[in-house]
């Protein structure tokens, strides 16, 4: 098996590679440099590493999997258009540094190039890919509507949270394991169970991802502590609040979240003392072990030789085993 | 054959049957609403009618046909934004009336919708038609980019306006027509025969229409006559004239182009007299009839009975006879 950083390198490279038209610059310029911002080429990575498990070839998958960077960095640039963001991994976004015409028109190339990249494939299996790739476009186009639905919601459930997450962040990783496992040539039934375990392992990485920014330590967590709190983000940790909170709790977290003026320190110290009398970071780390259960489930049943099994266990536990 | 207009009621009645989830609400209404808004439908009535030139089962083609509809609506859908436009066909547009995230979300998901519905063709022709969509969206996509850039350019040159509108409009109908002939049986030599036919039919088709605006009839164009010299549009008549004017007719165009304040009438008589001074209707007609005659040059090279190329002759000919 291929280690999976080799695989990212593999994918760095081969996004270097690829070469647009340089007319008219405008469309072509803004896919170049999105993609060369970098990133840790996960999901591209990840559909590699299924189609390395199953036995098939890696270098052939690699276009499909160019598909998946291609057509996540396109969402990437629209939704940095609808957050407004100035910056994504430290660098001025598209639709700042062009413009936000650049940044739609742009982004619906990068669409059309992904399907031109996932159709590089067998002909026996282009319908089949094709198919589980719209139901993942359409996926995170509906958990990216969702998220947005609930930025402006005060009464959103933990529910549709989770299934606001699984949509916009965890189809994907579920999606990019399916072709790839696909080219290898899994069988449909191993296909979805590596989907499932993808899936899982993503809303359990998502859940998790809620957690060091409220407790975790300034060293390791590397960004401000309490950063969700001060801009009122709907973690986890918030929604279970807002849905366990009695009368006097709800008063009292509505006052922190509507305040315009406050002192930061003081509205996090509030904040994590009502999120501790709750346990939702108990909640929290419940909800996500059951679905990193549900992951490590689906992954048992796939038929895989041991060590391959393995591989993937050993690829779970690091992303779920993190200090913070 | 049947009818156009058969083919352009039998695909609006196949729009209204289009359904779409009701959740999230904002992302699927805008696709509802935008696809209500009518329209001739001429480009998916173009597929269905090369299917049935060429002998295929219309009611097969309905898939793809819808798939170029929602296509060419999602175009619009993220045109009207980059315009700023706030109405389409007297109504408010998707931006205006929801906000600009779900328009450009919506959109997103419609180019996806599109895919989705294009690939309900049989398996061996999943790919030929996959490509040839591929290539048109791309297409559309640097075409509107072109015309963005030459919004705020004053050096456009004639050839340049031309490559951009057939990108922008031609190639669309020259692809609908490539996929018809070839869901009808079409070899691909008919099929790039009859692209060929519907691109240069286009291109000839928007060159006429930049002609009434300024020599229409009131009543016969009913649209303010002048409307494109107002707004300074870039239109053939106005690149052309700047392409040939001498010092002092550029001088007064430039200055009639930077007024901010004038008289309307005024304006559209004086730039009218140096497009009459320069003749460029005559070159507008010119060109418009080279195009025109290589669309006929196409047709005439197609493998088809001759009823059947007389249908096609009668159809390019309603279009280019307009009475303005």
């Amino acid at each position: 098996m291929r280690e999976l950083q080799d695989l990212q390198q593999l994918i760095d490279k081969a996004v270097t590679n690829l070469k647009y038209p340089v007319y008219p610059a405008e469309l072509y310029e803004p896919i170049a440099y999105i993609l060369s911002m970098g990133g840790k080429r996960m999901r591209p990575a990840l559909l590699l590493m299924a189609c390395d498990l199953f036995g098939g070839d890696v270098e052939k998958a690699l276009p499909p999997a160019l598909a998946i960077e291609v057509f996540h960095n396109f969402t990437l640039m629209h939704d940095d258009i609808m957050d407004n963001a100035p910056l994504r991994r430290g660098k001025t976004t598209v639709h700042e540094k062009w413009n936000q015409n650049a940044a739609i028109l742009s982004g619906d190339v990068m669409l059309i190039e992904g399907y031109k990249l996932m159709m590089q494939v067998e002909d026996r299996l282009l319908r089949v890919i094709l198919d589980i790739f719209n139901n993942t476009a359409v996926g995170v186009c509906e958990g990216q509507q969702l998220d947005m639905d609930f930025e402006v919601r005060n009464d959103v459930k933990i529910d549709e949270y989770i299934y606001m997450i699984r949509l916009k962040t965890a189809v994907v990783l579920g999606g990019a394991l399916k072709i790839g496992s696909i080219l290898g040539g899994a069988d449909m039934k191993d296909a979805e169970l590596i989907a499932e375990f993808g899936e899982n392992l993503g809303l359990a990485f998502q859940l998790q991802d809620d957690i060091p920014d409220v407790y975790g330590s300034p060293e390791k967590f590397g960004k401000q502590v309490g950063g969700d709190i001060i801009s009122n983000k709907k973690t986890y940790l918030l929604i279970k609040t807002l849905e366990l909170a009695n009368t006097d709790q709800k008063a009292e977290l509505n006052k922190w979240i509507k305040a315009e003026q406050f002192d930061q320190q003081e509205k996090v110290e509030a904040v994590t003392a009502i999120y501790s009398d709750l346990q939702v970071r108990q909640h929290a780390e419940t909800t996500m072990h059951t679905y990193a259960d549900k992951a490590f489930e689906a992954l048992e049943k796939i038929n895989l030789p041991e060590e391959n099994k393995q591989y993937l266990r050993d690829f779970a536990d690091s992303l779920m085993v993190r200090e913070y």
